[in-house]
């Protein structure tokens, strides 16, 4: 077998086979077939594509060039809940440790954030003490403990995607469904899960911008999870204007707060509930299935209403009771982290300097742009233009003011947080929130948080 | 500007401007662009094309990474041939010094062959003494002197075509008609021509294995030509059969001395004829076109086809004459070469084996597959797998019949030339030529040597 023959094979629009797959990022792996052949069938796989079949076999190959835990000694089902990424996406903070006191097992190997706000790690990195960084024992021993675990990718997770991710990076092949969706699922299927939630992002400040982009990535997602025996769903959401109030790191792990104490704005409870939900509703379901170990869990093909809302209301009440925060000091406490943050959020770090940012004119708020939000935040500190830059956690908005508001001209509709008083980086995100604001005469139709789920 | 921007054009089906070319090239070229960034290039561009602007640009760039001669001191027009390449071609070692014998100037830079047999360079290599290696000076003045002159690509003529075929070869981006265009031309460019007939091949032994791609190839690189002033033409000419009697270097030098003895066979003597006539033709365009050197010489758009036959006229006068014979002897003095060759063949390397090879079945030759035989040809060592692979020189395939002959069973059809007995590619050569015969009872359509004329 030759690489040049693989690469030609896809080139001319033919389809690959395991050996190919295998043969190709093993060798990659270990250096014996060189980066320039590698990057041809990057580019040749992005223009021709890559089948149902393939996308499987792919994510097959490069989820075994790593560790797979095997965490079947845990009682509760594993479900773990993963987001494409999107500007304000707090989710996983507020609903691991929610979800964890319903009684789920929540392994969450997650990523470091690369443009607009940091990814969870380094959100919760803004906690002072917290390590992400961890032994696999740890790690399991704290998912025993307090149901919830999260940490970094480690060298032993699915090494081909972390060494094939950066050449796509420097090739141009990111945005392919194909690569994004086994990028994804090789390092999730690495965690042993039962089940698996998608937040498929749709809209200005994601990935995906349109529906019939994220619909074909929710489908590729579930296809591959669920043909790996983990019942996966995937939910398409809104990701035009930021989730929340905050885009920031520290700003955002205070938001997370106020929301596990039951303080939580419109559409980040709408969509952490919704999330939620529906990982309470697959450990359910595959809880019914495992009476007998050896038995397949059958695909979901079609919802139980009902019983998907008792599991909302179910949420609603572990957040009114307080247990959700018990279960988030908990986990905070036992990766190190200071749990004192949740009666004094001064311990975080902070901003040493604020401006707000005025309305022009007045009227209702029909949108406020995601993706400008988020590149302003990245200019502020906020997030990485480049893998190797340092996070600001300090840095960040606050929006005071969302879609559907009314507003009168000079009100302060959203405040700058920050450290470096640099130019231009200040004056560009100033200018750039300031244009995130649409403003209309009319109110505008009401936002849709949930767009579709994609069994 | 950045390489990623430039891949991600292409890849989007975008048209690259000068600029980008120039980025891209001669950041490859002094390793300020990494292969791995180039190869996505390549293989977005394989399969999003490079429209006609494009090529032309990317043969400029790369035609100026290295030197262009300057041979407007000579006072003869200036006119090279260029084939695409076959198996027995060996036309450019007739045609060169037949029409410098016609008193034109052919300053022609050659290659090396890789698969089937040698190139033109090593065919001449296999002449005692012949020296394809020299300085720019010498050419010069070997060209002044005698009216041809042939030598390798030195490092001076365009680099960057070099290091990019390079790439190209090991990324499955070879078979690109932009690419073959723009490589040839880069490089044929670099001669200081006034006119260039180019040989485009179409069959089973050449990379255009249809006329719709040799239709396709020959209208770019005329294009590409006449765009930078040098009045060319493209002759697509058949390739399905080896061309002449002989496939292998000294086997071919020897056929080569007899066809400019008056003794060429008639596939071999039509394609030959045909070229240099048009290279006549040429260099009487350009001739009537500068009396005022100052003026650009007009494309053909027209072909006075009288004219065409007197040059062909006298071309086979100066066979008759043996003005062409002693042009060649001249030729390969100047070049440091044994001319005792001429009279006695048996200088020139030889086999220590041959075989005979018998038709299974009586009738007429169907066709000569040149693939097959091209392939044999290269197991026996008469060319190379690989670019470091040492040619034997004494080793190839001499045809004894070809298609339209009759054929009785046992007659012998061909006898292999070779040095090297190590099996299987003895008994792999000796399969391939029995099965490139294709027998029938019906004599076959008469063949057509010259498909068609592109201007």
């Amino acid at each position: 077998m030759r690489a040049y023959d693989i690469i030609k094979k896809k080139r001319d629009g033919g389809c690959l086979n395991k050996e190919e797959f295998q043969f190709l990022i093993k060798g990659y792996l270990c250096e014996e077939i060189p980066d320039y052949q590698v990057s041809a069938f990057l580019m040749a796989s992005f223009l021709r594509g890559l089948n149902d079949e393939e996308i499987i076999l792919l994510t097959d190959v490069m989820l075994r060039t790593g560790q797979i835990l095997d965490l079947t000694e845990m009682d509760d089902p594993r479900i773990d809940k993963h987001s494409t990424g999107g500007v304000g996406d707090k989710i996983s903070i507020i609903l691991a440790p929610l979800v964890a006191a319903a009684g789920l097992s929540v392994p969450m190997i997650c990523g470091r954030g690369l443009g607009y706000t940091g990814g969870t790690l380094d959100k919760l990195e803004s906690i002072p003490g917290f390590r992400t960084e961890m032994r696999i024992a740890d790690f399991r021993n704290i998912l025993w403990e307090t149901g919830v675990a999260m940490m970094g990718q480690t060298e032993d997770i699915a090494p081909a995607d972390k060494k094939l991710y950066a050449l796509r990076d420097v090739t141009a092949t990111v945005e392919s469904i194909p690569f994004i969706a086994s990028s994804i699922m090789s390092k999730k299927l690495a965690e042993g899960l039962n089940g698996l939630v998608l937040d498929v992002k749709v809209g200005s400040g994601s990935f995906m911008k349109t529906m019939e982009d994220a619909e074909a990535l929710a489908a590729t997602l579930t296809n591959t999870g669920n043909s790996f025996g983990v019942r996966t769903v995937a939910v398409i959401t809104d990701m035009d204007e930021p989730l929340g109030r905050t885009v920031g790191n520290s700003l955002e792990i205070k938001e997370c707060i106020n929301a596990l104490k039951g303080r939580a704005d419109g559409d980040l409870l709408e969509v952490t509930l919704t999330l939620g939900a529906w990982m309470l509703y697959l450990a359910d379901w595959v809880e019914k299935a495992v009476d007998n170990p050896r038995t397949v869990v059958p695909r979901i093909t079609a919802i139980d209403e009902g019983a998907l809302s008792e599991k909302r209301v179910e949420l609603e009440e572990l957040i009114g009771s307080g247990k959700a925060l018990e279960s988030f000091m908990e986990f905070v406490e036992r990766q190190g982290g200071n749990s004192e943050i949740v009666a004094n959020p001064g311990l975080l770090p902070g901003a040493a300097h604020i401006k707000p940012v005025q309305a022009g004119s007045g009227g209702y708020i029909q949108r406020v742009d995601a993706g400008k939000v988020g590149t302003a935040s990245m200019l502020l500190g906020a997030g990485r233009q480049r893998l190797e830059d340092r996070i600001d956690h300090g840095a960040g908005i606050i929006l005071n003011r969302k879609s559907g508001a009314t507003v009168q001209e000079g009100d302060t509709i959203a405040v700058l947080h920050y450290n470096d008083e640099r130019e231009p980086n200040l004056a560009e995100a100033f200018q750039l929130v300031k244009e995130a604001f649409e403003v209309g005469a009319e109110p505008p139709e009401p936002k849709r948080m949930i767009k579709k789920v994609v069994l």
